[in-house]
């Protein structure tokens, strides 16, 4: 126990250490350092190839799978493409630095906000290998140390990357230390990451509702959650069927795996028989729609796969080509079940009336709310971030997709003008 | 404990049900509703200065010293003086609803971010009952409901105030269960309060270090804590010695007993001599200096007060006509004892020199950095803000003065621009 908590306190102290220097590298010097990175990912691969062979031998022989196991796998192409996201970061602009709310007070107190960076970024986060350099990437961009924990599953494969993120800072004007990667599996390094709110400032727990709830309720330091996504669209009455039937495509097909996508269907019974006909002659076989009562009977005459729903329908973020339906008779219906069943994340109104669509806007308390358009653009690069550490379904400090500048707190600076 | 528990909780979830209403209600209403209170403050004086006679009386049966009595009575001019601040709220800007950060990308898709209430803001604060007031306006103002817990000496003031709120909000058209006063002080409330995260979306300490170790060890919700101020002014060898003297005389004596006075002085070794003696002169008898070595030995043959300091001096919120004098051979001296030292609340550096003061704006990781200026800007009404909730001293979603803006979320509003 004594040798655990020293090396994850060693560790983030290391990465504290390095943020103090970090914080006042020139962007051209973090820019220089991330295509060394980008190279070093296109160049070094074999062993990062080799961990990760390890790893999705180990998880076949666990019983992991094909999705997940998909997921963890490596190829000399992913790594091209996850050097070419490291490229897309170096093209953003730092917003360190930056001056903002300035202004002169009769006293003559100039006074503003600076952009610095937050300091030490923790992460904990599950299987996907990518998302360590994603973050490690974001956070030395905007000027963060970072510690890293990914999921046991990818442990040999993390402990690669981290060795090529270090070995590429070596040679630049960033501190080594500035990323630490935890690969180690025992789960009391996490219990240490979260008492440790004297060397963190900020942790992100990315994955399913029991991490974010454990990290919820034992972090000392501030938390924001990147949680699970029932993500809701309301067919309104005055919705255009054609219009409409093409955003549904999209919300739900176009990455079905992913948080944005679609996973209820609130249909207004005005709409309902002429919209969920054109929708099932959309897909065919190609999504199953899980029905409520007055749904099922609409699409019991189509040759969709159908079946019933239940409570927990409600609850569910599917993550596969399936979507609930409800029929609902008025648009407050439609909040309530938002309110009660979503997850605050995303949600739509599909209507060509301005008043319903207004309406929609105001009431619905979600991260990121939608007029006519798919909940697939609830996404950094999407948004024109750039990029994201993951999007955030709390009120406090970042909403929605966490980019460079969520990745920042400011000092108030101030002089006089005389 | 099930009593107690169901008392916290119905007051919380009587907060939630009425933020979701407080959240559309309008400018106009919200400040109707805020004049209703002041005219209340001036107009139903006598319950509430009875209420504070009975916590005045049981506050000096139980040995409360004369200072702390002091910051707990109300008066009826006191009274005026709170309904005069509630006054300048309603005069400010209401920022909900402000759009920011708006743009078409090329997609077509129009996003931007539109400002919201956080929904329920708790606060946990000590003695002085003017807070009761001032958060429960703040959070008006910015279309927060709050549960408000304040200390219990000042019971029965707080449960006068808040029964005040309540009658005046009846006749409005905010909702009488926006302003949730929790004067019971049983410890048991504060405890049920950190855990109900499901009700609550930020809770803000208000006190001493202990009470905000408390709270950001326990709560299950966001925390924004106003934690202690060592307050540090560095005199560097490029100060002006008349300037500088003003200032630290502003620093100290115009208020001595609120947070951004100055704790500590860091002289550098080169002007000390003289800057010692001019500010000696100054203060005379009036100011006691807690010296090192160096400075006790310089301040010797003058007539002020004078005592050793000892390492604790520098980690001491004096709150009184005190200051501790440490003398430095070069900045980056006084950088370290800052950063070892301070609370990264308000730091000055006293210069002419513009190299160093730029210096001194990287280097200091406070809240509030200043260049000669002094310390006791960093208060809402003086940058601007109007009002505030208190200092924040910590990095995420708002640091330095919290006013009507820190108590505010944003959603991303998106739709198609056909």
């Amino acid at each position: 126990m004594t040798t655990t908590l020293s090396l994850i306190r060693e560790r983030a102290a290391a990465a504290r250490a390095a943020s103090k220097r970090l914080a006042t590298v020139s962007t051209g010097a973090k820019n220089a350092a991330l295509l060394r990175i980008a190279d070093a990912l296109e160049q070094e691969q074999a062993p990062v190839l080799e961990a990760n062979a390890r790893d999705l031998e180990a998880g076949r022989a666990n019983g992991l799978d094909a999705y997940f196991l998909e997921r963890l796998t490596l190829t000399p192409e992913r790594l091209r493409s996850i050097a070419a996201d490291t490229r897309t970061v170096v093209n953003l602009p730092d917003p360190i630095g930056e001056m903002f709310d300035v202004r002169t007070l009769p006293n003559g107190l100039i006074l503003g906000r600076r952009r610095i960076p937050l300091g030490v970024v923790a992460c904990i986060y599950e299987s996907r290998p990518n998302v360590t350099i994603d973050i490690a990437v974001l956070c030395l961009k905007s000027g963060n140390a970072s510690v890293l924990r990914g999921g046991k599953e990818a442990q040999h494969t993390n402990a690669a990357l981290g060795e090529v993120i270090q070995r590429a800072l070596a040679g630049s004007e960033v501190p080594e230390d500035s990323v630490q990667v935890v690969s180690d599996p025992d789960r009391a390094h996490v219990e240490e990451l979260l008492k440790a709110h004297d060397l963190i400032d900020i942790i992100v727990p990315r994955g399913g509702p029991q991490l974010i709830e454990h990290v919820r309720q034992n972090a000392t330091m501030p938390v924001v959650a990147h949680g699970d996504a029932v993500v809701q669209i309301y067919v309104d009455a005055g919705a255009d069927i054609e219009k409409s039937v093409t955003i549904v495509d999209n919300a739900k097909t176009r990455r079905y795996s992913i948080c944005n996508a679609v996973d209820t269907l609130l249909v207004h019974s005005a709409i309902a028989p002429a919209f969920l006909d054109a929708l099932a002659a959309k897909w065919g076989q190609k999504v199953a729609f899980i029905a409520d009562e007055r749904a099922l009977s609409l699409l019991g005459g189509t040759s969709v796969p159908v079946e019933p729903a239940t409570d927990e329908t409600w609850c569910t973020e599917h993550l596969a080509l399936r979507v609930g339906v409800r029929i609902v008779d008025n648009m407050q219906e439609a909040l309530d079940h938002i309110d009660h069943y979503g997850s605050h994340h995303s949600d739509a109104i599909l209507t060509e009336n301005y008043t319903n669509a207004m309406h929609f806007f105001d009431e619905v308390d979600s991260a990121c709310v939608y007029v006519n358009a798919s909940t697939q653009f609830t996404d950094g690069a999407q948004f024109g971030l750039g990029a994201e550490v993951g999007i955030s379904t709390q009120k406090m400090h970042a909403r929605g997709p966490m980019g460079l500048r969520e990745l920042t707190s400011y000092k108030w600076s101030l002089g006089m003008d005389r």
